[in-house]
């Protein structure tokens, strides 16, 4: 098993990038992850101004895998999530959906114990840990960890989580996989733009998949199979999504396209990752059931 | 229990309607409802050119409630929602998510039986009966039963449904209620533009409650608080519903805006009802546990 530590970090995905080790396809790995801030928020009285900007959203990697070369597909399979014993949730002025009217920022520093977050004295938040930023190096220009794209990067979505397979583009040779900015909970949407964050350990296993099929990024779990799309506006990355799912449920599942629509009205359900990044992202959940009715195995995936 | 049977019907939500009937606050009603097309498609190889496009949309109604003044919120308890034998989805040009696309009208007759929607020979969809448009009577302009808004109407929330209670604005004198557009099951987006449409009756109580405290349409039931709005566009959708919330959580819980904000950024879900229609409407799931903790009681809503 290979690890990689918190301190090989980067703050863009690029293709210029040195990878920081290679491995092997099928290889599990360990990736060390310092949260958002890159953990320079110790206590709520912290002032905001103080911080370093510039090391804001670092994502442990760049990793090489070989064997990944442009037009394959990288399936991370997400094995476990261990967060540390502390997490901090910020907002503030032009932060989130209550930018325009907050005065100040605020910190809350947020304490686990006993399997539960504490929000407050009187608030416990049950933890479901979860992969803020994951993502490969883009084939064009460089993207920032804040940003999300059809590379993954910061897609803030509550699914990316153990058990979950997420399948991401193969721009450049090696992939160059990359990941931070766990959350120990966070709810659809991220309103305030953040959710519990958090240092911790992702432990995945990764497997190259030859060539493309669907339009990425994807997600299988143990119930559904998943189109993310990220756009400015959050009304193009819903129908960006729901059109690739439609186009996965045609390419893969033999269903005409109005037929598709018709399945995902009745039953696949478009949902919100996120409203609060440079920019938004949306998911369509289809209960991965219905396409193995249609005959499709996701045994490889 | 009074019934109101399903030609007793409106295409608009309007001050201007005479009531069809009045009732007692407290009182228990059944709405007869006919599906969206006024239950005109009965086959799929139907003209859609031959369809009266101006009975589109009925909803039952407007009942008059007793003791309901401008000013007062509207509860609506839904008991049950009974569906008919069969359902009826359509897309097309101009319609829905592929609207864009699709060269022509398609008709999919999906049979309910054994408890379940049969969509196609391989694929059966779980039950999931909701209300597409219910709600009273808007102060100003009458709003078409097909465009959701402040007064309710054609939300499209799967979350109406039977065990939920619906706070609806009390507008105009006696509130003006109506609700049609039944659903056998519909999945969060509505994308092709239709659930599965259907015919039925709904089973409501009604309580009048004095004074307006929440801004409305709010929604409970057993696991959430929801407050739900609908804009041209659904980032702002969205972003007025969060707010909505953090309203609440301000004025009901007692808490700040920021920490409100954050609450719900780690554990209050914003999520899509739909994307099609004339508005799109946004809601926000807050887990009702943590107004509880907060000291809200929801005995009286
Ligand atoms: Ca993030
Ligand atoms: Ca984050
Ligand atoms: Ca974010
Ligand atoms: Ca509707
Ligand atoms: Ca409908």
């Amino acid at each position: 098993m290979f690890e990689i530590a918190s301190d090989k970090l980067v703050y863009a995905l690029s293709q210029n990038h040195a990878p920081v080790a290679r491995v092997t396809n099928g290889e599990t790995v360990v990736f060390h992850t310092c949260d958002c801030f890159q953990n320079q928020i110790t206590h709520e009285e912290q002032e905001f101004g103080t911080l370093d900007w510039e090391r804001i959203n670092p994502a442990t990697g760049p990793l090489f895998i070989e064997g990944a070369d442009p037009g394959d597909t990288l399936a991370v399979e997400i094995l476990s999530i261990d967060v540390a014993e502390q997490g901090v949730m910020t907002t503030g002025p032009n932060l989130g959906v209550l930018g325009d009217e907050l005065a100040e920022n605020v910190i809350r520093m947020v304490p686990i114990r006993d399997g539960v977050a504490h929000f407050s004295s009187s608030l416990r938040i049950p933890l479901s840990p979860m992969i803020g930023v994951i993502g490969t190096a883009p084939a064009g220009a460089d993207v920032s960890c804040g940003t999300p794209g059809d590379h993954g990067g910061n897609m803030d979505c509550t699914k990316i989580r153990a058990g979950a397979t997420l399948l991401l583009p193969v721009n450049v040779p090696g992939a160059l996989l990359a990941m931070g900015d766990l959350h120990a909970a966070m709810a659809d949407g991220e309103v305030a733009v953040c959710g519990i964050e958090i240092a911790g350990k992702v432990t995945v296993r990764l497997h190259v998949i030859k060539g493309k099929t669907w339009k990425l990024p994807m997600l299988i779990d143990a119930e559904h199979v998943i189109a993310i799309a990220s756009e400015e506006r959050l009304d193009e990355a819903a129908e960006r999504a729901t059109k690739n799912m439609v186009d996965f449920l045609e390419g893969s599942c033999g269903m005409e396209r109005a037929e598709a629509v018709l399945l995902l009205s009745a039953a696949g359900s478009l949902r919100i990752c996120q409203v609060v990044d440079p920019k938004k992202t949306a998911r369509m959940e289809l209960p991965r059931v219905y396409a193995e009715q249609l005959g499709f195995s996701f045994a490889n995936a």
